[in-house]
């Protein structure tokens, strides 16, 4: 293979190890140098950086992408009246066609935010995996299992697991890997829950699952097993390094230490669990006693969008409510958790979600000139609390550009709208 | 004067009163005709909306515009830090000039994210009003009195109200009208409070104060005065219809029958009462009892920006986890609090806050076809938990068009950016 350079001129660089100004080159997927000035002779391709902020691509680590499709079709209203009256029903009618329309639309939108990894859990996620190729992101897909203790959905869900990891774990040049996705403690079997870490021991396969999501879940579980959702996982050997877990709103103590013993990674949602009610994480105290919290926006049923610069303001404001303490969860913390804390998530901390030598040329330059980001002084502070996704102007991804000055590259924006529109249609016809 | 026409075509019109298709005329700066075909024939200027979302200009009722300078510049401390050691040092080093750049910066960003009238209190308001004039915004404006309890300062204070009323209320051509600011019931005396209520009756204006805010506030107000700030305001015969208070977040039962009975407005600053960890206003209780609340952001140095969308979103997930149910404050009240009731709460429920012949032509139109609002069928759903205010691309304040198509008309971006800047550099280096 040939090999392309490209080089990001004078930018102001913030990662999770500060500030500072300085020019990046990059040799096909990786950053190979990063110094206060580089010279452009030689190479293929030159994006000026002056006046912008380069930070590490953003990692959303939960959300179901292909749930666009379903954005606004329920809001403002209790959970189970929401899947049972609105969700499942048309979750029913989706094919692998609708998931591939509605996970290129979430694509486009992740990549005008500035997100450049997610962590994805739905169905026809061999569909999933074509859309984030053509879209030339990085993922991790798992297919999401329920068998409500039912043998036969049990054996089918492992199936389409073991399908959709032969067909896809390592896909688009390694840019996609493939998890196991039980939906939940309360969803799924036990035996299922076994089968799943040894399938997860076996082939070296992250655990994507959601736990203590509703005060009724944690109910249910001690109902059934007579332990909180974490705890029963530990009992039964679930738990591990390999394991993120969304929401984690209702803890223990003695399951925030079970999570911190067990190397468990957590992705928190604050918009889904505000907009749902499910209740507040204890984000500053968990990382406090040193748990990976990273960060996710969830489907977009339940958000109802994929702009992880606005879920870092609400994720701040959420903790600082919940402790009563405005010096809780400050910018530099919750910008941490949207990238390097989302790459340690997703067993990807020696790849991504930093800006150095030898990591994965995985980038997002946002413009500073712009009005709401006026005066230009406090960059974490105006990213976390002043910006949204739209000041998001370049993205760069596995060293390729996916947007300049906020043009999709990889993808046609117009065409994968009217894409998505026409699958909703359809879906939403047959419901 | 000459009459001018302006036509816009074919749009989804929504407010308050639900959703429509329709187009409008305009005449000079009102809403003559909505109906659903009008002749574009001999009309001045046709704006094409098809495709495109027409909402009434949202409405902030509660700014400190000119602090747009102080963005950033302190976060995720405790209000008092953040007043004795930040901002408090910075206002002391105002001037007209820099409040005049501040102000206008402030106007680019609320034009840029379909806001149309702001009820502003701060410094140097002849200096403001020259910047809402310039920008072709509608504001009430008022000068923020403080007197703790020196006779001295109180004289000043109202001097200077007496000023800005005189040189400022109904200018650029009526879409400025001053009111009394005083800054809340623990920093001014009651004598401050009762000259104010005086002045308000004999010369018809509003009255913009912050109220109940902090519950340390509360616990002050009632060692001083044995009631609390509500029942103390209502106590010396401050309050009334013309009354606007910001905050309202530690309220007793008896204060919201108060608020009732009196036909008091309020302005919720859901993102500002997380940030600073303030509490959560009762807002669905109160809208639930007949009480007015409208919605504003409150400063840029405790938001950190000005977008009345973003708020809206804010406002909503707020009281759904205040109340643990998803149902609380559903999308459609959220829309009414940034719009008529922001209207009702300016005493101009006659003049915006709705799409209606007759009113003003205060408008923002949405571009519905971009990716996080696709598939574009909830409208109000999409707007309030979808959309940001950059998805707002034509603005029209007093039938005049302020931006087109993301284009500013009335100001130059760039020009205003600039000035920020320099008098944002200028005023650190003095403090
Ligand atoms: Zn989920
Ligand atoms: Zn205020």
């Amino acid at each position: 293979m040939e090999t392309k350079n490209t080089l990001v001129m004078d930018a102001q660089i913030l990662d999770a190890h500060g500030l500072r100004k300085g020019s990046l080159l990059i040799e096909n997927d990786k950053i190979i140098e990063v110094s206060s000035s580089i010279s452009p002779a030689g190479v293929d391709k030159v994006i000026n950086a002056q006046g912008k902020l380069l930070i590490p691509g953003l990692v959303n680590t939960h959300t179901h992408l292909s749930m666009t499709l379903f954005r606004g079709v329920a809001d403002d209203l209790k959970l189970e009246k929401w899947l049972n009256d609105y969700i499942w029903p048309l979750e029913a009618h989706l094919n692998g066609e609708y998931c591939y329309a509605g996970a290129l639309l979430g694509c486009v939108e992740m990549i005008k935010s500035g997100t450049t990894t997610f962590n994805d859990m739905y169905f026809y996620m061999d569909h999933v995996a074509e859309a984030v190729k053509e879209a030339g992101l990085r993922a991790v897909i798992s297919h999401g299992m329920i068998d409500f203790d039912d043998e036969e959905k049990r054996k089918a869900e492992i199936k389409e697991s073991k399908r959709i990891i032969k067909k896809c774990h390592g896909g688009a040049d390694g840019r996609i890997r493939v998890a196991l996705g039980p939906h939940s403690p309360y969803t799924c079997s036990r035996e299922l829950l076994e089968e799943v870490r040894g399938l997860a021991d076996e082939h070296g396969l992250l655990i994507h699952i959601h736990v203590a999501e509703t005060e009724d879940e944690v109910r249910q579980v001690k109902e059934k097993y007579g332990l909180g959702p974490f705890a029963y996982l530990d009992d039964i050997g679930f738990l591990g390094e390999d394991v993120i877990a969304a929401h984690a709103v209702w803890l223990s103590s003695s399951e925030i230490h079970i999570l911190r013993s067990r190397g468990v990674k957590l992705s928190h949602n604050p918009t889904s669990n505000m907009k749902l009610a499910s209740g507040v994480s204890p984000v500053e105290e968990l990382l406090e006693c040193g748990v990976c919290v990273s960060l996710g926006t969830d489907g977009p049923a339940s958000n109802n969008n994929l702009d992880m610069i606005e879920e870092m303001k609400i994720a701040a404001l959420l903790q600082k409510i919940k402790s009563m303490d405005p010096t809780s969860l400050g910018a530099e913390k919750v910008f941490e958790m949207a990238t390097i804390n989302g790459a340690a998530a997703l067993g990807m901390v020696d790849e991504i979600g930093t800006i150095e030598v030898g990591k994965k040329a995985d980038l997002a330059l946002i413009n500073t000139r712009k009005c709401n980001l006026a005066p230009w002084r406090h960059p974490v502070s105006h990213l976390v609390y002043a910006a949204s996704g739209c000041d998001v102007e370049t993205v760069l991804c596995d060293g390729e550009i996916l947007m300049e000055n906020g043009k999709l590259k990889s993808l046609d924006e117009k065409y994968v709208i009217e894409l998505a529109e026409s699958a909703a249609e359809e879906l939403t016809s047959k419901a």
